[in-house]
């Protein structure tokens, strides 16, 4: 037991990891090479890039957390309720698992034998409620937090690797060249491990990030320059 | 029915734009705000913010449409899966219904009658696997491709209103003075609507909302200008 859970949790981490990742290197790869068809300097790219970072990271970290923290919040709130309705009103949610089992088209006979055991044990009656009439699982409270933390890192970690490039050139243009090849190819690579953690065609997964990062770029790239000269 | 349909795809078109434009408000309001404190131009504030908007619409929209189209294909297989073993090895399926009953304490006895029954009807058997084995609604394919557009286009208007306070000043700084104040007053707005929509607390949403963007600007801000006064 307690190998399979160091298991799962070194394997959440990773997910995290290369979720942020991934998705990081995406938008500000994709602004800096917005940028770079529109102004001169370096130094400007790599202050855009960084700022989106920032925002970018507590956005997502931020946001992430108190969405698991609302998550929490209604799943306390639903179990309390149906605590209250299997005590209070116990045809009504034996009714309601009779409704779930006629939906596969248990017959009505049967459907009264499950509601009836059921009701025997009223943790297990309000667990089958939680799950399968109103489709909720338990949330994990760590989870959501160490999740948001990984991954609002793990967009930071990501997202300097387009800019690193500007560091090292001359010109917006030069570092763009040096950026898009560096990152088409940690998009692929992360786009690999990405599709592999959420159990997609690793392959496929990769060409997909791949894609919608230069298309991100593309796109940002042609509509700023054009701003720019209409500006 | 038609009227239900309707009602429907009316509050899921409004769930998106809400979304979008809660979302499209953050990030491009605290990438102008980070760049104020570092640029003195605002032309090159506005080109920022365009090119953050056009890259974060492209990587939620297309990111969003392919998750979506990746989670059609994951249900596809699945079903056929699922389908080939109910008939190729139907005492290890039935042995996986008994399973989910005996997570609820259901008796043995009890669980046999429920697969017996279940394997009669090989379509309601699989439907049955597909949700309570492996936890797998059917998606809706229109729904996916809908929902990625729409929530694309509102996160290009939520991310317009933060820059349009750039337009008609003359600094970076009165343009984020401007932009603060309307910002601040739609992420309210739009967080109100958010948490309405996703079934929150409203007010509470219509705080968290605007305490991340506030949290996010505020960020970049400080790290864009301390970036700035270092290189």
């Amino acid at each position: 037991m307690q190998h399979t859970e160091k298991h799962l949790k070194s394997s959440a981490l990773i997910t995290d990891i290369v979720i942020g990742m991934s998705d990081g290197l995406t938008v500000p790869f994709a602004l800096a090479a917005g940028l770079s068809g529109a102004v001169q300097s370096n130094s400007i790219v790599i202050t855009a890039g960084i700022a989106e970072i920032v925002a970018g990271s507590i956005a997502m970290g931020l946001g992430g957390y108190l969405a698991g923290k609302t998550e929490q919040e209604h799943y306390a709130t639903e179990l309390k309720r149906e605590y209250e309705e299997v005590v209070e009103k116990p045809e009504v949610e034996k009714h309601e698992v009779r409704e779930v089992l006629a939906e596969f088209g248990i017959s009505k006979n049967l459907q009264n034998m499950v509601a009836d055991e059921l009701a025997t044990n009223k943790d297990q009656w309000v667990r089958f409620m939680m799950k399968y009439e109103l489709g909720l699982d338990e949330p994990d409270a760590n989870r959501a937090r160490n999740s948001a933390a990984n991954i609002g890192i793990s967009y930071i970690v990501g997202g300097l690797i387009p800019l690193t490039a500007y560091f090292f050139t001359d010109t917006p243009h030069q570092g763009l060249m040096v950026s898009a090849i560096l990152t088409v190819i940690c998009l692929f690579v992360f786009g690999y491990f990405k599709a592999k953690v959420t159990g997609q065609a690793p392959l496929g997964g990769a060409i997909k990030v791949t894609l919608i990062g230069i298309a991100a770029a593309g796109a940002a790239y042609l509509v700023a320059k054009t701003f720019n000269h209409i500006f």
